[in-house]
């Protein structure tokens, strides 16, 4: 039965497409070579960890442990290739979420430029097994050179990833962003941040940014466990990023954050004094028009939030910019799969909300 | 590693809220006796199918498994509890696929009208288990009766679902609709229509677009199977909908579109000659602007549904409505997991889509 209704599922599929390439047709092409963005640290235990070896003894243990999904890490590359392939080697085999798809949580996702020159979404690679899934992406593309960007899994962790053109094509380094481009975006923050529940890796708002910014991004999202503790602002300081974005109200209630916010953004303006930090307050929880206890936590939340920004202004503290969390994910409740976690629906909207602080932010930067 | 990093997912839960009940501690009602929305016949083998008993006969194997879907079945109710438990038993395992989540395949869906009298999203049922799984919807909400909605499954079949309150509190049967808006609107299409790849059971564009014109929906979408076979016009004739939305077209192409459009409307007409009928293009692949056999997919259709619709116009049917697919889910090309799927965003979208052209047709009725 669960044959018969996924083959049924299946689109009434064009027999016109190309018959499809065996193993041998297949040149692969490790990703790591070709230069992967959102790498914040150099020093890392896996090559697709989100943090450095030496943090392991630092953070607490679940934060170490979301460090190693590769979220927010993408590949750009050029290829004249009309197919496309991937394979990847997942280190979990929770290839899913019950509120969150596979292909989001475990699946690669591959945008192209088109030729205005924008990113366009072109193909999400669909894992079913583990360690090693390997599909075809596309096929059938007009012959030309092209950019494409391929983005990692959200919610586990790769040993490696390749790219597989048709043998005898050829498959090159995108060019390097320009000058004014180079520095990445730093996301710092929540499950939110991290992915969930995005449909497929290029949607989370960090993702989508980057592509509308035309910036490296870097996700550290530690889902459930971005709570600002201070060995993360040292971490954050040792990155040189285009700007902080701190985002960790949904896992800190309101003496967290009275707590923690200020000490973190010390410590981060003593190594980085001129880089511009953005605080943002908690999404609305979706059912938080009906359920009392989280719209008081929403309300406690920000006001804490509030109240440490005036007292970072007030110490002199430059370079801080807010952005309020109310209607982060639109205003009809409908934005999210679980009250907390937005859908594509919320990310599209969440990263409107982002684009008009960071756009002018970064606009001064360049 | 996969339940330690589930753990961590896990929102920091406020300690504030109601200690858990325990079983006996809640009432269940069998939602059957309260009336549930979106079953088109009643002479069905399993209460919960959408396609009569007798239809086993006379609709290919595939139409038969997939219309034992509980897709766009929902129930209103009326309680005053302030906390709200759904138990439902699934009848097939696969619980999720790839690339739509367990919460949109096998799980609930409870919205509350609001004390401005719309429908808000409010907490969604989690499947975990198989068969049987049993969840707390929403607690600590204030006193007061309200009108709930709970969407079944759309991807399973269920044999049995119970909203639990606490012991000793009721719920109610909802009101009826007013004669105004008591007749369905039926959607018949694929697996777009059926639900796929929403994230939730309210999300699919005929639940969004029932609840906004506050009409039940009949939801027959077969996925990879709406294919406008002529005993489904047999089928869809024997029922009284408000208006017919027929939405095949990414089932088939254009030379079945050709052969089959017209007798099937045809043949709706001479058992219902006033309905007003809704002919829908097929969504445009959010990939068709560079994969070209897609491009040509769309084109094609369309021209072959254009052709049918100016046929029928030129024999004289009347009542006819057309909805064009090329901007169905948006520009941006980002509201599909795999270029044929609405996520919610799609969803969204496409609900808005359809809200236009419906809403004068749903007018002229009233």
């Amino acid at each position: 039965m669960p044959i018969r209704v996924f083959r049924a599922m299946l689109p009434v599929f064009f027999s016109v497409l190309v018959v499809p390439l065996t193993a041998q047709d297949i040149k692969w092409h490790d990703i790591k070579p070709l230069g992967v963005e959102g790498r914040g640290f150099d020093k890392t235990s896996v090559f697709f960890d989100r943090l450095p070896a030496a943090a392991e003894k630092l953070v607490r243990s679940p934060v170490w442990s979301l460090s190693r999904h590769s979220a927010g890490m993408c590949v750009r590359f050029v290829t004249g290739a009309t197919t496309l392939h991937a394979r990847w080697t997942l280190r979990s085999e929770r290839l899913a979420m019950p509120h969150m798809p596979a292909t989001g949580v475990s699946g690669v996702d591959l945008y192209v430029r088109d030729n205005r020159g924008r990113w366009r979404w072109l193909a999400c690679g669909r894992p079913t097994q583990f360690p090693t899934n390997s599909v075809r992406l596309v096929t059938g593309i007009p012959a030309g050179r092209r950019e494409f960007l391929l983005y990692l899994p959200l919610y586990n962790g790769v040993t490696a990833v390749e790219v597989g053109t048709p043998a005898g094509t050829s498959l090159d380094k995108a060019p390097a962003r320009p000058a004014s481009h180079r520095k990445p975006i730093l996301f710092y923050g929540t499950s939110i941040t991290h992915g969930a529940c995005a449909s497929r890796p290029g949607m989370p708002h960090p993702a989508i940014l980057g592509r509308r910014f035309e910036r490296p991004v870097i996700n550290l999202g530690f889902s459930g466990n971005g709570r600002m503790e201070i060995e993360l602002a040292d971490l954050l300081a040792t990155l040189d990023p285009v700007v902080y974005v701190l985002d960790c109200l949904p896992n800190m209630d309101a003496r967290a954050v009275a707590r923690r916010v200020e000490p973190f953004v010390h410590r981060l303006r003593k190594s980085r004094p001129k880089t511009p930090i953005l605080l943002v307050e908690d999404r609305s929880y979706a059912d938080s028009f009906l359920v009392t206890s989280k719209r008081k936590r929403n309300l406690d939340s920000r006001r804490a939030l509030k109240a440490a920004w005036d007292n970072l202004k007030k110490a002199g503290v430059g370079g801080l910019h807010y952005l309020e969390g109310e209607h982060l994910l639109g205003d009809d409740g409908e934005a999210t799969v679980d009250s907390s976690h937005p859908t594509d629906l919320g990310f599209v909207r969440q990263a409107e909300a982002f684009a008009r602080v960071l756009g002018p932010i970064l606009k001064a930067t360049e």
